[in-house]
């Protein structure tokens, strides 16, 4: 059976990867944090990453037994008491359960190229969301969260866009950022290339879109195109795109990128799976 | 032509509303916090609130002219450099324009009483949303930004959700909070009970619902009830109320609470403005 291991001394080397965890990030430094037990699980279910270690609160242990069981056995487990904990982390986790978690080695290859990603895609007829210039990790986060209750089979991110692996967003992604595949570089029109070439339509959603989402009654390959709230996507890229809208009572024009893209998600999931 | 009132000191007791706007709030002692020009906007455009007064950052002086000329002459605007401005809020206000305004004398019977906006919504064929038990400020303020995008008549509350007046609530609302008519109080089956003999079919959201959104096929009153994302609606309520579930991919049940009044609202709307 795993025992924990206790840490007393917030300065303890051993947990330097939890330090400070609110105001600075691993992403780009091979790592990142999971808060919470729900994140955890979509982290050991991860086939791309896998955890370093995690810090728990010492009451959080026995609820969490049955997770630690699926725990590769070279994970360690730290135990930290409430104030060790908090002084670690910087402020106070409510969770109290945080994990370090990494890519596999080999990189996104390990657990499926995006290739292969999107030509699964194409033969479900399913959707692969694009986001561009989505730099707020609120609605990176919520993006994925969408993505993954509609099964969207992908999730692209221009190069302007950020890391999804940032806390914040891994946290409001409810962890689905850790299972939704996704690849991240390129510019707008680059990614339309290679997915028109893949076999997918690509749409653009836009308040002044010329097709009403709900006018689309097949169910096809598609690619969702986002920009960022407040400018939208570039001017060009939308004119040589075909481009949806979603109808709105006048006045306001704009809802959340996230919110836009769970009812265009919701849409096309619901052509494709009616019962 | 309206000139401003420069504030130098942070403690002036003139600004004394805008005194640590982050760590308290003013609901329940007749005010409330708007942040930056798209909600300024909104309370300028209220019928239920008006402005008490402003605090302006000199540098937002010249771009706010045109929303300025719109405030009645007795609404002092204050200006302060950023360091008495941060000072007095307790943190750095990007925005650089909060408003504390303040319910009409006379309440939101100043506005139109809840029974005729009721009465409307019953004759356009349109949709309220009853929030129970929400008592996160994100949430609640989402719920109003897509109540609003999507026209629904009014948002009510039970007496467990907390007051969208909350800051935090009316920023993410980006202000609508101010013009969606809404109340808040009563049990959520005494909501219902009122609602129905208004006239609306009552439909509650739930991941287990019996009936599928996109069945949904004709305009009518409804009104949509929504639990909080983690317990839900209370089993014995939704036993006795038609429910109503979005479709999702296996796995995951469950989308943020704002998301899924947005995705039904917009089905609704959709519903009632074909083109």
């Amino acid at each position: 059976m795993r025992a924990p291991i206790p840490i007393t001394d917030p300065s303890d080397p051993r947990i330097d990867a939890y330090r400070d965890v609110r105001d600075r990030d691993l992403t780009g430094r091979g790592g990142f944090m999971a808060e919470g037990a729900v994140v955890l699980e979509q982290l050991l279910a991860s086939r791309r990453y896998r955890p370093v270690s995690l810090l728990v609160l010492p009451g959080r242990w026995a609820g969490l037994s049955a997770r630690l069981a699926a725990l590769p056995d070279d994970v360690p487990v730290f135990t930290a008491e409430r104030a060790v904990f908090d002084a670690v982390s910087g402020f106070p986790m409510n969770r109290g359960i945080l994990a370090h978690g990494t890519e596999r080695s080999g990189g996104e290859d390990v657990a499926e190229p995006m290739e292969a990603v999107l030509a699964w895609t194409v033969r479900e007829g399913g959707t692969v969301v694009v986001a561009c210039g989505l730099t707020n990790h609120d609605n990176v986060g919520g993006l994925f969260r969408n993505a993954a209750a509609f099964g969207a089979g992908a999730v692209l991110l221009d190069d302007r866009a950020c890391d999804p692996l940032y806390r914040k967003a891994i946290r409001v992604s409810v962890g689905t950022v850790l299972t939704v595949p996704f690849a991240r570089g390129g510019a707008p029109s680059q990614i339309r290339a290679l997915l028109t070439d893949a076999g997918f339509e690509c749409l653009a959603l836009s308040p002044g879109g010329e097709l009403r989402l709900d006018a689309i009654r097949e169910r096809r390959p598609r690619a969702l195109f986002l920009g960022t709230e407040g400018e939208g996507l570039d001017g060009r890229f939308l004119a040589e795109c075909r481009s949806l809208r979603i109808a709105m009572a006048p006045g306001l024009d704009s809802l959340n990128v996230a919110t836009s893209a769970a009812i265009a998600l919701h849409h096309f999931f619901s052509l494709s799976s009616p019962d």
